[in-house]
């Protein structure tokens, strides 16, 4: 084992830190409604906006303006960004970018064409994916499916330098939208599913130098936690990841960084959630596995975390904790709180103070959950904000080549990383959900290294009753409730985004881009876009009008089996049986379907 | 060679003709404006509709009511069929067949998915286009690429039978539209760029079982002429075909039947043309090549020619004569007349008695044509209805291995298979145009099954003069005059759509739908739909509400470069380079667009 060598290293980390430069222009234009300049709409992740040409009371007059075919089919997750008269693009594998001009209904000004080993699609546990690029500096950054980032000049589209973040063959690959924080692009990996050693690493912008990277499990100085590190409150101290695998297993320990990454600039930290611990076989790997299944707070500039709150320890029905961390000032339980909001695949709402990592509420956004009774909220508890779990529906209580029936939610979460939107107007989180359950039956699986690392059959399938596979919901995360809930026949996969007017809108897998009133959920106005949705909707203004822009291209986990012709009901970790019908609504695609009101 | 049996046989055929059955369903349909149940709108490919709630004043308030993604890249010729409540869809290869709800905003009612060798695909000289499927007695009728012809029931989507009309071993595949006449489905052939011997083939909508084929070329019991068979009104005499051959030339002699059919319920004929003679080196294949490059009028009992006509004599330009003939009843020249008019690749618009085959108008439809003065209209010459054909621009008199330049128009013609309309209430023709000119390089090439028998290097380019490669013309075939033109900045491979409401449909090959003002062509409204158009666009009323659809996904001949990924100039049979800046414009798709007035 190496040593931890980082709890001396810290203080040369703090002097890096002095020297990061500040990045006003992107803090700028994410403030600027007119632009959709980050991923995720604004450090935040709130996919909240201040645009209010388009409210509750005439978006019933919406119609598409223009629309533009990507020339790729399979699941478009992820969505545009909008800088000045210009909109970028990527696509799902072979992640094509283009950069099309708003002066003129999308004319294409330039397209980047990665050259790709296409041997990297099967590596890929869950389509090809990929969730967008990201800007600064005059520099589009793309995270391709082979994991290389590239860094393109955004006017010519002109590589200008790239790195590998990680090895296909190893079953590293890259799906997420990179972030830009200062002078540094951060990025995570996938393959949870492969048995890698996840991390997120951070690049300097300038050249693609690695600043640093910070592994999800791993010795300290692998996982950069110094003696400040805390978890609840408390120290987590030495090797707190290694002494809960066995062995070396955290070598193999998975642990996805292919979420949302969020940003708080005045405490400085960053924030994104580790995936599964692999393999999906809980009985052959002993102990909390830590880090996976967890949120962390980092320094951007040297990596250090400042804290971190594992929520599923020892994960037995791959519940990711992957999802997009929300930030917002708001009051929690009657105190003013700058809180994370964050709504877990295993079916808790948590809100957490940010600056401390204390953790303040973890409900139940879904009640069918069922894998747990509650989060334990008594600080003077032994297993304090530890899930309490229900033997019945523990993999490992049952063991392996036990098929532990209905379980919910499934292995794809109440939530996966569709990620939900804020408006400070109602005070809400709206967020996409799946309703699904799902039965689950480990077995032993040996490790090669670019192979499947999986060790576990599934099958999902809708809740008892209502035969309904998602909710489009409003959560009070002050109180952790339900506000209103409306049900979809399969599960919701596309982001949110709510605005001023008073409108919150999201896409359906049959392809609806939906718009609702944000206070009571009513529906307004939907149009049937060419494929099924799992981007997230975005907003911008040109030319003094407001936009709303969606991508279609049905596919993700939940569309896996349309997406890549799979038809075996278990194939596609279980996904394809259970949204077999999706056949009967939508077809693969690949396009941007831009909205505006009528008049000019 | 084979004895021309038909001679003798042509009463038995005759007898046959009395026992065919009307299709009183199909021809009330195709009456009712409030479907389309024949590919090209009616037997008369006149593609007007008589519905008029769209119209020149309130046009510009259309926005798209529905989209659907095929799920298929590559060009989308063609268009869909509307039979009540459902809509039928055909792809490009695999040629996917969709029923359409259209009471649910084209929720998927069945998916028809043919097994195909994918080594079908190179055969295919011009994209892997598919122009739509046929409907008739409860059956929807698919031609695949492998030349399969399937039956279908409507309802379901189960295969009632299944009939191999050619080898594409042999370079035979289908792209054509079938056309059902009283029992029987007639369906042509492509593969003039492999020397095939094409053919229309006649099945029995029953039972699939063959009733007629009539050849393009060979001996009389093969291409189905009579004693009274004529062309431009003298009786073609014995063996009119093959002594205008080389010996056994004929048997590799190309002639494609891929275009659209039309039928004339009175005169009791259908009217096709046939494409170019095989090789496109004129030098190696002597005399006039009938029936290449030629208008049959054939009765559809029996196969039968009643005329034939000519129009380009020993082809040098692949010329193809596949153009749709459009069945009108008007004056010309001041005679009421039963008049076909046909927009042909040579550039030549002709008007012809349709009864009787009489050649009564033969007019340039751009003024750039220059491989011919001009049609001879002298009836005492001895090159009546013959183009005469200018030495600078003969291929055959330039020679092989010679690069002939600046011919006018190019390959894919002044116009090619995108088909035209005709609005009685202007009397007006509306015809997408090719405004393109090449440099054509004979070379001599030997001929083996299923390979390329092209024989000669191309390169396109528009004309000198304004940078356009396409027009949106009005044509008065009265008097062969164009009344007005919208120049395009590429082809207009999209098919036309004229309407009681005085509006007028096409799309661009840069994606755009657009509705211009049938009298003036003034442009009223244009959207951009996700891809290139080169669909055709369709009209129906479902619920009290007039819809217009039109297929995106550029491809085709002109946009054969971006369709297979193929960059050298050269290729694509000269297409690609003279529309390589189609890339700046729009990419790869594969969309439905349904289009309405706001409103219920």
């Amino acid at each position: 084992m190496r040593s931890s060598g980082l709890w001396l290293m810290a203080p040369a980390f703090v002097l890096l830190a002095g020297t990061a430069s500040g990045n006003d222009e992107l803090i700028k234009l994410s403030k600027d409604p007119n632009q959709w300049v980050i991923p995720s709409g604004d450090y935040a992740n709130t996919r909240y906006s201040t645009l209010n040409q388009i409210t509750k009371d005439n978006v019933k007059n919406l119609r598409p303006l223009w629309t533009f075919s990507t020339g790729v089919l399979r699941g478009h997750e992820g969505g545009p960004l909008v800088i000045g008269d210009v909109m970028y693009l990527s696509t799902p594998f072979p992640n094509n970018v283009f950069a099309l001009d708003l002066n003129n209904n999308g004319r294409i000004l330039w397209k980047y064409e990665p050259k790709q080993d296409p041997t990297v699609i099967p590596v890929m546990c869950c389509d090809t994916v990929n969730r967008g690029v990201a800007y600064a500096d005059g520099k589009i950054f793309l995270h391709q499916a082979d994991t290389t980032l590239v860094a393109l000049d955004a006017k010519t589209g002109k590589e200008l330098w790239s790195v590998k973040n990680g090895d296909p063959k190893k079953g590293e690959t890259g799906t997420s939208a990179p972030l830009v924080v200062k002078d540094k692009v951060l990025v995570g990996i996938s393959g949870g599913e492969f048995g890698v050693q996840a991390h997120v690493t951070a690049y300097n912008t300038k050249d693609g130098s690695r600043a640093w990277r910070a592994y999800s499990e791993g010795p300290d100085d692998q996982i950069l936690f110094d003696a400040n590190t805390t978890e609840l409150g408390k120290p987590v101290g030495k090797d707190s990841s290694i002494k809960t695998w066995q062995g070396d297993q955290w070598k193999i320990g998975g642990g996805g960084t292919w979420g949302w990454i969020s940003y708080d600039p005045q405490l400085n930290l960053i924030y994104y959630g580790s995936g599964n611990p692999s393999t999906w076989n809980p009985v052959q790997r002993p102990g909390d596995n830590k880090w996976s299944m967890t949120i962390f707070a980092r320094n951007p500039d040297t990596g250090i975390a400042k804290w971190a709150y594992q929520m599923t320890p020892h994960d037995q029905w791959d519940y990711d904790g992957v999802n997009e961390m929300i930030l917002v000032d708001v009051n929690v339980k009657g105190q003013p709180t700058k809180a994370l909001v964050h709504f877990d695949r295993n079916g808790f709402g948590y809100t957490l103070d940010r600056a401390t990592g204390e953790l303040l509420v973890a409900e139940k956004y879904d009640p069918t959950v069922n894998w747990a009774t509650k989060v334990d909220m008594d600080k003077s508890s032994r297993t304090y904000g530890r899930p309490q779990v229900v033997p019945q529906y523990s993999t490992e209580h049952q063991g392996q080549d036990v098929n532990t029936k209905g379980i919910c939610p499934a292995a794809l979460g109440t939530k996966d990383q569709q990620p939900a939107a804020y408006s400070p107007d109602t005070g809400l989180f709206y967020v996409p959900t799946n309703h699904v359950c799902m039965d689950y039956e480990p077995f032993r699986v040996s490790y090669t290294a670019g192979q499947p690392y999986v060790g576990a059959t599934l099958s999902m399938y809708p809740p008892p009753g209502k035969d309904i596979m998602g909710n489009f919901i409003a959560w009070d995360a002050k109180t952790g409730k339900i506000v209103w809930s409306l049900p979809e026949q399969f599960s919701v996969w596309s982001g949110a985004l709510a605005t001023a007017g008073g409108v919150v809108f999201y896409g359906t897998l049959e392809g609806y881009l939906k718009a609702v009133d944000a206070k009571t959920g009513k529906e307004l106005y939907k149009f049937k876009t060419p494929s099924g949705i799992i981007g997230n909707v975005t907003t911008y203004e040109h030319g003094g009008k407001q936009y709303v822009a969606i991508l279609s291209g049905v596919g993700g986990w939940a569309g896996i089996g349309l997406a890549a012709g799979l038809t075996d009901p278990t194939a596609g970790l279980g996904a394809v049986g259970g949204y077999a019908a999706l056949k009967n609504y939508t077809s693969l695609g690949g396009q941007l379907t831009v909205f505006a009101l009528p008049g000019s």
